[in-house]
């Protein structure tokens, strides 16, 4: 008898976990075990903002695929998935396909632009490793070129970062947090700098501790950003920002971070999907579909609490991943029944640059260097999860 | 009587050097000693190809001239030179003037295009502080962007050099020596990138002894550089450029390094000048101008052993800059006589990145290691003429 062929697809949070989980509960005699990625690294979505600012390099974000996992073990596909064909249970490749028994999709997010036009096309909006690289080096060429230039415009300077959420709050903490040695560095006097964080709902950080998010807010305008709250943008042109009031905001440099959508391929594959997300059954399963696991950003959860989805993050994805791999040994041994995932979110902490941050851990609220520990911890046990300690030490950051 | 004023324009090695011996050889009574600079830092010209590539921080070839110059005895203004009205003894600036008893022309250099249209606008050609932070960001930009378009073109990754002489040599020295980090860090596959060296002139380091090109070619052309030589430049577009055969090499970065005529500031005020330089006496004044001494790169000398004029390079600037400080101080003191200036060549090494360089000291030819190593060792004697044994530890190149 052929043994099953599991295939996950993405090497982010929760397909890393999935296999790293499945090499230890399965023998090689129970499945065989495929990772399919686009990158021959592993990076750490949720640190991207800290190289994107340029206050962390690259290369601490990531890490090859090989020297986490037991390739012994792994069938490793460096490929980019074109087409989930469920039917035929296959996956369409770039440069290939391949045959799946079980199929964990763990394909992650993608920038949700609203509908506003000129996203793609005049902001940054790519929160991956070469994403973040090239916003780093976008706002060093415009300081590098400041002073270069006859015709000095504002712009030049303007940074506005559309989103209030999560990631805008920790990209401009980093930014605003290098901005003083950015200007040193380029001679670049501090009040040409303009920074914006324009959000369209009624508060920054919704779903945060109000308390937390003024912290955020005063802190960060104390570095000099300004806030934009309750204001929508309606286009995003070359040359800037168009408010839903008319007003222009002029800026060289427009990241975007007003939230994610699924993979694309979900809705390119005929799954039936929420913003690229697909409703999971308890069992994360996707409905009709007792072969295919869906995991991560691509799988939809209702908070029954308050009637709304989870928000798409690391920790889930990681949560939902143990669940999927006890759910895969079950199918594959005919052993145990199927789990039902239930988060247990055990906090939050955002970054806000430097030693400050903010977050909830637990019932307590946490605010500066106690809250920047603690982020710091949290990245930090993702990776003795991942690798164990030998990993946690090479990669991990210093809580000090 | 009222002392008589002395005026340096410029901070660069002519002015910087002048400066500090004219506080140590006249006294705070004999005369006022005014250096007019456009930044409030000196910087080192000929380390400028490492930030340029990236191989060095722009930080460390630049020093506050307040950190240098014994401030007590010198007034310094930060402004910029507009014009020299040689009749009125005054010095027109941005935002002022300034009158002189005696004045020192030490601006420096500019491009030189030979007329070849688009330099300005389409080549990074300032070999300045704020020029080579533009070019290392805009070659960091473009790797960073790569990967993050669609439409992949090669010429993104094309560099091209306009000029083998030693500035051009020199950068493609250290970008090339860097190239395989830059492909490394942003996952381009190495023979994605072109670089090309394109000359006019029939030989690569024209004046250079022919086995020192050669050796210095071959290096380059096993680190991937392709040399065009005998090859003019008809114009520089957009897209790339053009060569007198009409062919055309498309890059998005070309560095433009064809050599340097003196300071516009010259013709602008007057003077009598070939490419921007005026051809002084052998006292180093202005010709018809008994209170005005040019030096450095502004300032044009036969070498009548083949009638050719001298280089404008550091070590003659700086050796310009000991006779004029002697000069004025028989002028100021009313004695001794004026000397006359001879370059004592002591040797040229040109830097081909990492430990790699050639260069004649004496009558010896060197090539790599011990070649790089007495680079460093010119670099490091500068800073101890300038600021002695504490500036050159501070500032100076491990030559190991």
């Amino acid at each position: 008898m052929k043994k099953p062929s599991i295939v996950i697809l993405g090497a982010g949070y929760g397909g890393m976990i999935t296999a790293t989980r499945l090499t230890k509960q399965l023998t090689a005699n129970e499945a065989s075990i495929t990772l399919v990625n686009k990158h021959d690294y592993h990076y750490q979505t949720t640190w991207l903002h800290e190289p994107a600012a340029g206050t962390l390099s690259a290369e601490r974000t990531r890490m090859p695929i090989k020297s986490v996992l037991n390739m012994n073990r792994i069938n490793f596909l460096q490929d980019e998935v074109v087409e989930i064909k469920k039917d035929d249970k296959k996956v369409i490749l770039k440069n290939g396909e391949v045959e799946y028994d079980y199929l964990v999709i763990g394909l992650g997010s993608e920038a949700e632009t609203f509908g506003v036009p000129g996203v793609f096309e005049h902001a940054f909006s790519k929160w991956t490793v070469n994403g973040a690289r090239e916003v780093k080096e976008h706002i060093e060429y415009v300081f590098a070129k400041y002073n270069n230039v006859e015709e000095k415009t504002d712009d030049m300077l303007t940074f506005i970062v559309a989103g209030a959420g999560f990631t805008g709050i920790e990209f401009i903490g980093e930014l605003s947090e290098r901005m003083p040695e950015l200007c040193s560095y380029y001679d670049i006097p501090r009040d040409k700098v303009k920074m914006y964080v324009i959000e369209a709902a009624p508060s920054a950080l919704p779903g945060f501790d109000p308390e937390l998010v003024e912290y955020a807010m005063n802190l960060l305008e104390n570095r000099g950003v300004e806030f934009k709250i309750n204001c929508p943008i309606k286009e995003v042109t070359a040359d800037g920002v168009i408010l839903a009031s008319g007003d222009e905001i002029k800026a060289a440099t427009i990241v975007w971070a007003t939230g994610v959508r699924g993979s694309s391929i979900i809705e390119k594959s005929g799954f039936d999907a929420m913003r690229g997300r697909i409703k999971v059954e308890p069992n994360l399963r996707a409905p009709g579909h007792d072969d295919i696991f869906v995991i991560g950003d691509c799988a939809l959860i209702i908070n029954e609490d308050i009637n709304r989805p989870y928000p798409p993050t690391a920790q889930i994805a990681m949560q939902m991943a143990d669940v999927c791999a006890d759910n895969l040994k079950s199918l594959v041994t005919g052993q145990g029944s199927l789990k039902t995932f239930k988060p247990a979110l055990k906090g939050t902490v955002a970054s806000l640059g430097g030693k400050e941050a903010i977050g909830v851990v637990g019932s307590r609220k946490l605010y500066g260097a106690p809250a920047s520990f603690m982020k710091k911890m949290i990245d930090n046990r993702y990776l003795f999860l991942l690798g164990g300690p030998g990993l946690t030490l090479k990669r991990g950051k210093s809580p000090l």
